[in-house]
């Protein structure tokens, strides 16, 4: 369901000393990921994009991950992405997120190799 | 089709005067707009996402009238874009977003009365 | 009142419309203004800093006019949150900021005068 | 005292090598943190907002050290910074700045530790 | 001469009422463009490149008249350097600056063909 | 050469699996390294300015590295570049830029040592 956001340390620690502060940001959360008409797949390739036109390696990461592994989103997809990414923000923030794709899916295909 | 692109007045003057960089410009716009899976319409909605999430006006403005008028997408939908803006660069983003949003879908209005 | 936050033309419109990003935004607003230490002049010049640190000329004119306007902030002040800004962010975001400071300040005092 | 700026490693070596850049990098500090009205507590709260805001490690940790362990800066006012940084900046900014806050307490503490 | 910077109206009111700022930005742009090796043109094509790569609009038009009216700096050279924003910085950092290039350029023509 | 640009991993693994894009991105850099006017060295260091003035640890190591060992600039050419980067975009930038310059420089070195 959409509701399952999956926080990082920092945020999960709020929740015991900062009350109102987790609150806030569950709430946001909720908000935010219960559009009215785009589904959550969509909402989360922007945000994907978002986080990849800032070559802001630990947010795109943590998108990237959770994009695949949570929604079942595809490697080509997420290609798609950064073909935006790459127009709209140039080569370096294409090439570092391109790096970042290919590490977590040989790392989750690695994963499953593991367990096989 | 996807190959139509709307340059602006900048980008329509490079063709006569620096037509190897008209060609680059002409080609990036076809390799992005031409993904392999997601449509024009998804790739669209992350291009609104990236430009609202920097509060650069201009852009945002571009891309939200090109939506609306070229593609027939939705207000709603474009809020459901910037929920994904709010919780990823804040509310001095989103604000500016949602004000440019409204202006657009009002400016789109009223010419259609004007020619009603 | 750290709650009496005046939003722009962009959130109040939300309220009819988008209830749950209103009422999220609304939310926001309160646990941010309501530090748990530091009190809320001290968290507007931190917002004002952040503003001008970006070049948002936007933001940077709402923060500094409801500083001064409802937080009696002096421009002494501003002009030393503006030498952080000069630091860390460099001579176009300064130089931008102190025109935007300036522009407000005289504006404010020509507004006095006029009621004078 | 306010003069007092610890510089990194990159400022220190231009001293010999390149002085007028580290005079003038000197007296850039000096003009800074020596403002009008507002005392270097709240200056430095204002740099941490900025770099907070940015999402840039290297810079919010730095600051944040420095505001704990020579200012006396707790980890309660620097949350009261990261909520105006959440607000402004969104999600990603406000958790990468969480944890690096919480490593740097928790660093300080185990310094103050192994000391005992 | 390097030493000639032209301030803004921001930045020349300093000088009164902030004179330990005035002087601080001062030493600066001293001490910035007067480089070890390279000459002042090149020091200017890379502030053009790094004001236009930010979509910064003020702060890119500010670069290119100077460097046009004082350094005699020539439209292609700047079309050279926004190629480079073209690729790491994007199409809308590029086009952006492209038109106000375009728009500065024909400024200065025509204040020449009103003299003439 | 020019053309002869060194792609990193990401980028050259696009060859096989996404040529369409591979493709582009070739064609962008030979838009984009052969100006009109301006000789490759100035674009470089225009390149090396903007990576510098977002901070981008990445991006300016790569561009510096390049910089050094195959157009033969020197660590005097690039202290000239971060004075500009000091001045548009502040301490933070300037000075992690300068200690990735001072390790580039100090890896090219031992390099050196080790090979004699």
């Amino acid at each position: 369901m959409k509701g399952d956001v999956y926080y990082g340390k920092g945020i999960r620690e709020l929740e015991g000393e900062y009350t109102d502060l987790y609150e806030v940001v569950s709430d946001l959360n909720s908000a935010v990921w219960n559009g009215k008409v785009l589904d959550y797949k969509t909402q989360k390739l922007i945000a994907i994009g978002i986080a990849a036109s800032r070559a802001d390696a630990r947010a795109t990461k943590k998108q990237i991950r959770s994009a695949i592994e949570v929604l079942g989103i595809t490697k080509d997809e997420i290609v798609d992405v950064l073909r935006v990414v790459l127009l709209t923000s140039g080569m370096p923030a294409f090439s570092k997120s391109l790096q970042i794709l290919n590490s977590v899916v040989e790392a989750i295909e690695e994963g499953k190799e593991d367990k096989a």
